[in-house]
């Protein structure tokens, strides 16, 4: 081996978690998967590496960098073909490839509601506050149309938020078919050049800088005559301009923005469509009693416009609301439209937990300890070491989370130090007098006492300490 | 959008798990992370991806094929440099990497004692029963030299796999020092074309073979002088074959073996010091009452020579020997090197998830259920929707995983057919004649039995049916 060191580091945009931040993320998924649980849903694992058709389509579009994937040949040379493999971008390809793969077989049932924790990966230059891998834990409720879905994915979603210790934040819906009504009410047309998708969300990016421009510099952007064929401008008609401002001036509650986009719409049937949708997650959420002041109607809300077909949401940390949005999702009736025929109506939801969990240490909902062991039995005289294997044996046995001392340290002091590090709530102190008399010291680092037992009792008394 | 249709599939060597699968997956996750922790193991979680001169060394030698990983860049080809990008084949390289990265920080302490549950990836060409990407869950304890860290492994494999139902398992346990000091007895040594190690390797290899070819066989095939340079034949003098004889005539119990070795290598310190590591071991697993019967010596394991320095483990499943070691590990108190002048010692192990998940199915010990929910809200009148919805919600409050029906299927029989499909235990009907009697139909799936209960004690019943 050469003597020439290598340095120990990973690339830009990639992370460790060393344990205490391990065991906080650990208690956080489950606490997720627990509330998916709770509502019926299963875990699927999908393979990280997918064929760039696969992920990308036939055209290779995609908005995200994919990682492509190669190993290396006979020769040591890498064997690379762009065509070949890739590193999932998101969790929902894969399901919709998992989908339409198994969606005849006999087993598979409809609708299919499952959850997946997984790695994702982003082949994006490295910059602040953005990984190019990062963990995602989705819920999603694939073939059936109905807004009982919706509901659910919303309801479950601020289960789990709740479960976790947020208590300041607020579920934003919105529905894809309002922007598609808004945008066939003011006349939006796609050219060959420009997707009317495009159109839609190039000019809801014009509405949404109307507090910071001002009423007739948005004007002037909504009207203007494109400056080429690829310029996205709506450019809409001066007298479609009334509509914006209608639609603009919504206000209220959740139900009176519904009645007055529902006078507005009047006769646009995909907005009406949109607005009944709404209206009955409304209902749904109200009957199953969720708190009102955890999700309200935004109608600003334009995420995945390309992708999404009916209600939308995103959620704010109302005291972070410059980290963006912790979970956001969607109903996305094309699922399955890349690999079949078939029309598979799917919803669901993505909890971002690298940025929740970057948000919850923000708002000290985190606390960060080193170790999960509750005792940590002392190793003070290397002859006894039979002994003290057998203790920790026996508080192993009965479940508790036992660590013998390894360490080089042989002070009784600094054992206790590394206890008190380690933040383990008991120590046990067995030297020549304990086991003369024969039992042991049981020291509660949090009540700071220490008593002796017997080697017959000190079960019971660590199971009382701990509680 | 395309219309020409991709074909939903993944690339040979990789693998999804299906809900039923992912259901005992997870438990067998669980059981595993438990056991881990109640030895006082912490987590860890490391980047996927690694530089390829941190995996792969200065020489890029590894026996290990590495996938490597490239993004592209603006004008959309992909950027590829071997020397960048890989993703990892292992746990352990990323852990030296990442205790070299941390060890001279205030809060990081030796022992460090962490568990790590993750993919890895193999860029080999795809065969029968082997994986590109699987997943391994280690334990390692790093830092310390002393027999007990090594003990520890054993016992916690041990108690490990015991809990996931395994019976007839064992773990054989050897000394590298002993192989190394065979090599010294029999006078090995190495050239600049076959390094020591290969030679060592290439003999143990030739008398695994003895049962099957014969001692005359064996005796040509290690005296024979080398056909070049590069042949790794050690070439053994015939006056040595009585050593080698002597070393495989070894047998008996554990410590009887060590005596008869003690005699064999009556001044190799090299493997004397491994005769006592060996014996320390057994004394330890003695004193911790290990059952006796999980555990042997076996002078034929040689597992990672050019990798491990002390005590190495491996696994046989006694029903399944054919598939394999589904737990293997040892003592590489060379961690560190690659990165640091350092010494730090280390020791542990990893269990092959996937081949253990294969051999579990095999042994009819993984119960496939196709969901975790324990209650089906029946969903059988569009107009009581509300109230099925608030009957869920307060199952789910009570901690009670519930799935209301989302399907398509309105009669009573498909939806009780839905649960016992999904082998959900509970079944809850509310039809106009239960409306009205202010109750539901609670219908135990497993005792075939269906009574009245009203909406104040529900839960309850349903608390006692799942008991």
């Amino acid at each position: 081996m050469s003597n020439k060191k290598i340095e120990p580091v990973i690339p830009g945009g990639f992370q460790d978690f060393p344990p205490e931040e391990m065991i906080a993320r650990q208690k956080m998924f489950e606490s997720i998967q627990r509330t998916y649980e709770n509502f019926g849903f299963v875990p699927l694992d999908t393979s990280t590496i997918e064929y760039a058709e696969v992920l990308l389509g036939e055209g290779g579009e995609t908005d995200k960098q994919v990682y492509h994937v190669a190993s290396t040949n006979k020769q040591g040379e890498v064997d690379f073909d762009t065509s070949l493999l890739t590193l999932r971008y998101d969790l929902t390809v894969p399901l919709a490839r998992f989908v339409a793969a198994n969606i005849d077989k006999p087993k598979f049932t409809l609708p299919f509601k499952r959850y997946q924790l997984g790695k994702v990966f982003r082949g994006e230059k490295p910059q602040a506050g953005r990984y190019r891998e990062f963990v995602q834990f989705d819920a999603d409720i694939v073939g059936t149309p109905s807004m009982l879905a919706d509901t659910e994915i919303i309801n479950m979603m601020i289960e789990a938020l709740t479960s976790l210790g947020l208590k300041r934040f607020i579920i934003k819906i919105n529905n894809r078919k309002i922007l598609n009504g808004l945008a066939e009410l003011v006349g939006i047309e796609g050219t060959k050049e420009v997707p009317k998708q495009d159109r839609i969300k190039f000019m809801m990016r014009i509405l949404d800088k109307l507090g910071k421009v001002g009423w007739d510099e948005v004007t002037f952007e909504l009207t203007r005559r494109p400056d080429n064929d690829f310029d996205p401008t709506p450019s809409l008609l001066p007298d479609r301009l009334a509509d914006i401002r209608n639609f603009l001036d919504v206000q209220g509650g959740d139900y009176e923005k519904l009645n007055s986009l529902t006078r507005i719409f009047k006769g646009v049937d995909i907005a009406l469509c949109g607005i009944s949708e709404l209206r009955e997650i409304l209902d749904n959420l109200k009957a199953l009693k969720v708190d009102p002041s955890k999700y309200c109607l935004d109608l600003s809300i334009a995420r995945g416009l390309d992708y999404y077909t009916g209600p939308v949401v995103e959620t704010e940390l109302l005291d972070l609301p410059q980290i963006g949005s912790v979970m956001s999702g969607g109903r996305f009736d094309g699922l399955v439209s890349r690999f079949s025929e078939r029309e598979v109506p799917a919803t669901g939801a993505s909890i971002g937990v690298d940025r929740l969990f970057a948000a919850m240490k923000e708002l000290g909902l985190v606390d960060l300890v080193p170790s999960t062991a509750q005792v940590l039995v002392t190793n003070l005289d290397s002859r006894q070491r039979a002994h003290y294997l057998s203790i920790a044996g026996r508080l192993r046995s009965a479940g508790i989370k036992t660590e013998l001392y390894f360490g080089s340290r042989l002070l009784l002091r600094d054992q206790i130090g590394y206890a008190n590090l380690k933040r383990i709530p008991i120590v046990i102190i067995i030297g020549q007098d304990e086991i003369e008399k024969g039992g042991m010291q049981i020291k509660d680092m949090n009540a700071r006492k220490q008593v002796f037992v017997s080697k017959e009792e000190f079960i019971g008394k660590v199971q009382s300490i701990l509680g």
